[in-house]
Formats: structure tokens, C-alpha cells, sequence
């Protein structure tokens, strides 16, 4: 079966992947706030393993961090690099683009995840967004900033199209690395033109 | 076993229908925060959803929509409709009417729920109660407006009343669909009076 | 097995204990707010199972107030006492020191359980962590104030301290209730030096 043959290989790489990703970003929240070296960590953990664990719990997967110290160690680690460095050397635009690639490619290992624990497509697409975002819903709400999902940037549409795109192609049978490329470009090619052309989808305004 | 064969009966029924009317409180909110389609339908999910995952979690129940895709195909059909259709014929008045009463039959069939898992009878209650007010906290949180549990219009207490009235009669060994009715239309009454009247409980001053 | 002789001797006091502290400041939170009667009682289970509850999802054992009604029953009556007593009476100081040792118990109790569940030690230090915060921060959130993880007082420092140092005591093969003892007093320690001396560690400035 190659859904558990990619669980199996490449999930635990990407899975810490992401969880690197959104623990950098949490420990920039919280430098944002100017906390301590320790709610450093804290934000660097929730934000870096914030939605896989929902994710986990939701599927009835086992949640990883509870029986691996890997993950956790990841986020401690970002947390203290971004601590110890000066946040000069983290412009947000590198940061940007850097997180719109994390969130395509985090989307689809969702995606495919709940997908190999038996979930059907629609639930499984919706998983890849919850894990995605759940980690910056956890930060932001934390830090008492507005939640990126409300905010006016093309974010949780991104990271949709790559869930939803991999879901499709999956379904049709087409081979799940040809799939996961697709959808990983598709996801991080809307992010990137939402970041450098400013694209958005239309608002509502009835 | 009479509250298993309402589980098997009418709560998949009841669960379709709570889903609906929190979906379309969540696109409700994301259209007064002027969000895009994906944003509508994502907060429509976890309005949607979000309670009764928590109950499920909670009470050790699978989690619907991960084994069934009807209440997230509910979800975005209610978002959906919200985003295509003009909000002048969503009066505000007319959504709370019918947001009493699915509060008031979903709590009710979060504390069956519950008790058909075992569940004692005040934990049982708390399961009506957070099944019911956990979507809309967490779409109060998301779109960062004041939680209903903190507003002074009396919300919580309709969904208690509701709960708890359940619980009593079924513990007193009253027919289930009886007690149903009863509980039912006593957290709808009461909110109507909240909703008609301005109804209120004594607020805390000292 | 000493660990598993903890868990079933002193860890459902200690449970009882972390809770009825939790509730209380659930209740305070509620009374600023000038909530009424029921939703006292909301805030108080929320505050006082949250954490907990959390943790047992995540570390796979029984939530326990899923099957014993006693840590809701604590809950509701801490509520009420809250409600019903006039409020010159709960000075801030005294409830911060209450609660100073409330968390610095509590963090320790919630590293024991997750050793005792097969947890590693670092994830079990932030379940410590999680079990005495998360409540608090449900507290804060659904209140609408900035949660006490980004305040600036030393809160989360001391929790990790209790959690670190418990773990570490533990696995160089301290006898568990001198380490539980050393781990309590440090953490409690810090927090009365943060409250009484205003003492933090540096902030982030860069």
C-alpha cells in the first residue's frame, strides 16, 4: 500500500519538518511579546506540535511526541537558536517563505496520514488544514494576537489547495510522489503569489 | 435499553441537525468578519464539529466525522449558503430563535449521549453543556470576539437547564422521549425569555 | 514499582487538591467578570479539569472525571463558595501563595503520571507543564484577558522547575517522595521569590 509505505518512510521526516518550522515561528511570537527563555520554549512546543496532535488525537493515531522525544527536542532547540540569536538575522519575509513552504508540504503529509488511518477523503482534507493551522491558532491566540485565520492574507486557502489537491489526485490514482509534488508546488505557488503580488480571494461584502 | 436505542434512532438525526445550525452560526461570523469562501467553510467546520469532537474525545466515543462525511458535507454546504446568499434574509433575530433551539435538543442529546457511554450523571450534564457551548467558544475565539460564555445574556444557563432537567427525569426513570420533550422545551423557554424578555440571572457584585 | 504505588496512593489526593485550586481561581475569573451563578460553575470545571484533561488525552490513560463525578463535584462547589461569599474575603495575595503551591503539587503529580504511563522524560516534563497551565490558560481565554503565559511574572518558570526537577530527581534514582518534596519546594520557591520579591528572568530584547 503506498499511503502506509509513505507513512512509513517520509512522514517522520516531514512530520519534524513542519514541526521545526512552526516551533521557529512560535519562538519569534514570543519574542515578538518579549517573554522569557522558558515561555520561549513553551511557544516554540505548542506552535511546533499544536496540530499534529490534534490531528493524532482526531484520527486515533498515536500522538508522536508522547512516546518519541524527537519532536519536542526539536522545539526546544528552535527555541533556544531563535533565543540566542540576534532577530536580525530572521527577517520576516525569509520567514515567510520559508513557513509557505512548511505549510504546503505539512498539509499534504496530513492529508495523506489521515488517509492511511482508514479516515475517508473529505474528513482526511480537512485534517491536512486542521494540523496545518491548529499549531498558529494555539500561538496566536496564546500571544493574544488575531488568529492568521482571520487575517486578510491568502493562508488557510493555500494551505487547502494542497490538502484538497492531493486528496483529488490520490483519488484519480495518480502515483502519491508524482501527487505529493503537485500538491506541494500547487499550495506553495498560491502562498508565494499571496505573499509577492499581495493575491487574494474576494471578501465577503453582502 | 431505552438511551441505546436512541442512540441508534434519533441522535445521528439531532447531531446532523446541531451541526447545521452551529455551521451557519460559524459562517455567520465569518461574514461579519468579512472573510474569503475557505475561511467561511473552515469556520463553519469547527463551529460545526467542534463540540461534539470534544464530547467524543471526552467520552471515549469515535469521532463522527472521521469515519463519515455527512456532518463536514453539512458544514460546507451551510457555509457555502451563507457566502451566496445576500445576509439580509439572515436576520439576526430569526438565527437566534433558531440557535435556542438547537442548543436546547443538542445539549439534551449530548447528555444521552453521554450516559449511553457509561458516563455518571454529573459529568453526563457537563457533556451536554460543553458539546453544546464549545463550538461556538471556539468560533468566538477564532474570530476574537468576546466568548458567548461572558456575555450577560443568559446562554449557558438555557443549555444547563437543558442538560440538567434531562439527566433528572432519566435518572427518576422517566420515558426518554418524554423527558426529551420536556427538557427540550424548557432551555428553548428559557432562552426565549432571555431572547423576548431580556431574561437574566442575578450577576455576581460583591 | 514506586512510580505506580504513587499513582495510587497519593496521586488522586493530590488530583483533588491541583483542582479545587484551579476551580477557585476559575471562580475569581468569573467574578471579575461579574458572571452569574452558572457560568461560576462553568469556569470553575473548566479551569479545574482543563489541564488534566488534556494531559490524560494525551498520555492515553482514563480522563478521570469521565468515571467519578467527585473532581466536578469539587468544581461546582467551589463555585458556589465563591459565589457565596463576599469577596474581601479571597485577598489576590493569599490566593496567588495558595495557588503558588496549588501548581508547584500539581506540575509534579502531572510528571508522575505521565512516567507512570510509559511517557519518556521530556514529553513528561511538559505534561507536567501542560497540567498545571492549560487550565489557566482556558481560564484566560475564555475571560478575554491576556493569558498568564505571556504576563510577566514568573508562572510557566516555576511550573517547569517543579516538572525538570522531579524528572531529573527521578530518573537518578531518588526515592519519589524526596524527590516529590525537593521538587515542590523549589518550584513553590521560585513563585513565592516572583511574588514576593517581583523576581524574573531576562527578557527578549533583541
Amino acid at each position: 500500500m503506498f499511503s502506509s509505505s509513505l507513512s512509513h518512510s517520509l512522514l517522520p521526516l516531514l512530520d519534524i519538518a513542519g514541526t521545526a518550522v512552526f516551533a521557529i515561528s512560535g519562538a519569534l511570537a514570543a519574542a515578538r511579546e518579549n517573554l522569557n527563555i522558558v515561555t520561549f520554549i513553551f511557544f516554540a512546543a505548542i506552535t511546533g506540535v499544536g496540530g499534529g496532535t490534534v490531528r493524532d488525537l482526531l484520527i486515533g493515531a498515536p500522538v508522536i511526541w508522547m512516546h518519541n522525544s524527537t519532536p519536542l527536542a526539536v522545539c526546544v532547540v528552535c527555541g533556544l537558536i531563535i533565543w540566542f540569536t540576534p532577530s536580525r538575522i530572521w527577517p520576516a519575509k525569509a520567514i515567510d517563505w520559508f513557513d509557505g513552504l512548511g505549510i504546503a508540504a505539512y498539509s499534504v503529509f496530513g492529508t495523506a496520514k489521515a488517509i492511511a488511518y482508514g479516515v475517508p477523503l473529505l474528513p482526511s482534507i480537512i485534517m491536512g488544514i486542521v494540523s496545518t493551522c491548529m499549531g498558529g491558532i494555539f500561538r496566536d491566540m496564546l500571544a493574544g494576537v488575531p488568529s492568521i485565520v482571520v487575517r486578510p492574507e491568502l493562508y488557510v486557502t493555500a494551505v487547502a489547495l494542497s490538502s484538497g489537491s492531493y486528496a483529488l489526485l490520490y483519488e484519480l490514482g495518480c502515483n502519491i510522489y508524482v501527487a505529493t509534488a503537485i500538491a506541494v508546488l500547487a499550495g506553495f505557488g498560491l502562498r508565494a503569489l499571496a505573499l509577492w503580488k499581495g493575491l487574494g480571494l474576494p471578501h465577503y461584502q453582502r
